[in-house]
């Protein structure tokens, strides 16, 4: 039993992440020449495409490139630049070269680019016995996994399917169409992936079929292929969330200058916005003059509505993600946040509240004679900034999906930059209600 | 063809996440009877036990959990109180609550609590054509999905594997044990999910075998299992990201006072540590006294660390997690995370430096005689804090997963907290600096 093998192979791909691409070709042209195959199909078609790059010769090309089922032959070349692309297609039988042709025609991140064309098909008239002999013809010859049977009329269109375990367990002179499901749930050639991996979610199915606009089936997206839409979309999600653009390679791959630039929009654009707080505080700089302990609190403050709006971004992002929460639902949410991003800023503000009267009480700080109406100048704003931080946070999910943008678009410190300059706001009206006539 | 289906079962799916539990019971009976069990079999484990807890008789839930594959019914069960899951317990047949039960003594989120018991199994010496044909009984009898058939030995131990449809397409007269793989990747029954994950993610397997200590098959964790898994530990990163501890139910399901709780707690503690920032102010006190247009820009200095530390955590958190980078990378991410963040905080810095010069050119603003001096303070102290908020973002993750915890707990408002205080310092050090003999 092997739980973590270590041998040559398992000590280069454990290695790989860190490795530069030329220290990756030399690894894998060191490998024992019968492990190269698996290691290359278990490679990402990123790092399949630099291996094909760093080889020397078309033999040898060809050879990797030829273990590849062809969606995956069109994802490497994707990776590669327009001339090394038409030289490899070169390198492929013609019925390969024909159907990557197809697939390399489809966006990336749409069915049709996910798809593989490489199904079992079997006709709605053949009885078990003889769709099971069929599709033993086509195991040995082209598919690359078995999950469902496709019905296929004489059009070539998709009118049902059965799981391989229904066919396989029916009494062998049943037909394919008394057991099949008819009018099955597919995916148009153009559907987006984040949308098919809604609906693998949904469904619970092991793939799913793609189709054109007159129902011509086309190819399937297995799992295994949304397993990676998955995790690409989590990552994206979270980079933007960050505030920053998605990356498009890992990160050890990506250039400093392209790190900068995808880190530095979004940075620059949060400068520019947060400039409005020292416009907020120029407003209330006579007040500060005159008490200059307003100024101690400002940090405190404003970070507790940042904190409070991620915590209610993060949530309502996720729950956006997963559809736990619906566009219509966004009344629902409002009331939940009001009641309890009060309750929570209440409390946190009480926390501040006994800070300062302690600090006074012990002479550790000397907060002048009015502390106890600046500790409740405390209390007030914290309750209201992290209420206002915990409402915007929750709702500006809604409106980004509501002006077509992705929910996740920056959401953590966008909100924390609109609580910044409110809370400030909030914290100084505050201070003059409670303070006018004694401090200020 | 069927994209977006329309019927009564398609619009209670589409309600169903905003509705309460017992509108939940009631929409589920008021779908037609032969749609119900296909329905109940597409919710989520939670749900399935809030429509058995609102069932009237025990005869409606046997025919419902009747249904459920074993490790399914486990997961139902889990969610029950301990006298309404021995009830159902007792609903079933004696040989699935038998597997149901052996399936509840494992951890939800261990290997043992995601596995199937039911898998293909096939003896090394059967010939192809014996296997094919043991299969189809069991296929008849108690399979869920085939994806590979599993050779045991007598003493119930994995010896090999080899996929559906390698078995499928070989000659008849070979053996198991000429056409299986010998030493098949497995799991133990104690493995974590999210290690679990990763292993599916490294090696693009569609389910992988469970065995105890002493090597006995026990069942089998399929993908479609690991994407729920992958899934919910992106919400979890991400809530923990966020600031909060991670929710249990999905948000609209979770009860307001569980809401204040898991957000509390680190707002609380996120709240007591920024009060440091307090403690940091006062020690300038007279500073900004002497010049208060310091204070101005306290807000807009600190955002910039907080901002620039929260998309280096977010970068090195997901990196972490899909293994790009290693825990020994961590001197190589320093070395580019210090490049990258000097350059976006020397560009941001002169964003500020702009904007002192500007607002006094155009006299929006009065920064006083010496305000080129305060727009440099800007400049360096930006450059400064957004460069220290970077390395301490990058290198929080790291620490964290040294010390045992996840590198996704909390980083976000958590480097924050670090940075705003640390920023501080930075910014009337510089000032200190900058402005003696002139403002100071």
């Amino acid at each position: 039993m092997v739980f973590e093998p270590e041998t040559a192979v398992e000590r280069l791909r454990d290695a790989w992440p860190g490795l530069p691409p030329d220290e990756r070709v030399r690894g894998f042209f060191a490998l024992p020449r019968d492990e190269q195959d698996a290691f290359f199909l278990g490679l990402s078609p990123r790092a399949q495409a630099q291996i094909l790059l760093g080889l020397s010769d078309d033999g040898h090309r060809r050879s990797c490139i030829r273990i590849l089922a062809p969606d995956d032959a069109a994802d490497v070349l994707q990776e590669l630049e327009p001339d090394m692309r038409s030289r490899l297609l070169d390198l492929l039988d013609e019925a390969t070269r024909h159907e990557v042709k197809a697939l390399l025609a489809y966006a990336e991140d749409h069915a049709g680019g996910l798809m593989s064309p490489r199904f079992a098909r079997v006709r709605p008239d053949m009885n078990v016995d003889e769709a099971i002999r069929y599709l033993q013809r086509q195991a040995r010859d082209r598919l690359e996994t078995i999950y469902y049977a496709y019905a296929i009329d004489a059009q070539q269109r998709l009118v049902g399917v059965c799981s391989f375990r229904e066919l396989f367990a029916a009494a062998p002179e049943r037909t394919v169409r008394e057991i099949m499901h008819p009018e099955p749930i597919a995916v148009r050639e153009d559907m987006d992936q984040e949308e098919i991996a809604a609906l693998f979610r949904r469904y619970g199915f092991l793939a799913l079929p793609v189709v054109d606009a007159s129902s011509k089936m086309k190819g399937i997206i297995t799992i295994d292929d949304i397993v990676h839409v998955v995790h690409e979309e989590a990552t994206e999600d979270a980079q933007k969330f960050g505030g920053m653009e998605a990356l498009e390679a890992p990160y050890l791959q990506t250039r400093l200058w392209q790190l900068v630039r995808k880190r530095g929009g979004w940075l620059a654009l949060l400068f520019l916005g947060e400039m409005l707080t020292a416009t907020a505080m120029a407003r209330f700089e006579s007040e500060i003059a005159r008490a200059v302990v307003l100024a101690l609190f400002v940090p405190l403050i404003i970070s507790s509505g940042g904190n409070s709006g991620s915590q209610a971004a993060t949530i309502i992002v996720r729950a956006l993600a997963l559809s736990q929460v619906r566009a219509r639902d966004w009344w629902r949410v409002l009331g939940r946040e009001l009641r309890t991003s009060f309750t929570l800023g209440a409390w946190l503000g009480l926390l501040g509240f006994v800070r300062v009267v302690l600090w006074q009480k012990f002479h550790w700080m000397d907060y002048g004679p009015h502390y106890l109406r600046v500790a409740t100048t405390l209390w007030i704003s914290v309750t209201g900034v992290v209420t206002f931080g915990s409402v915007t946070g929750s709702m500006l999910p809604f409106l980004l999906r509501r002006l077509g943008f992705d929910p996740a678009t920056s959401s953590a410190p966008f909100v924390a930059t609109l609580v910044d300059v409110t809370g400030l706001v909030i914290y100084f009206t505050v201070a003059m209600l409670m303070l006018a006539g004694t401090m200020l």
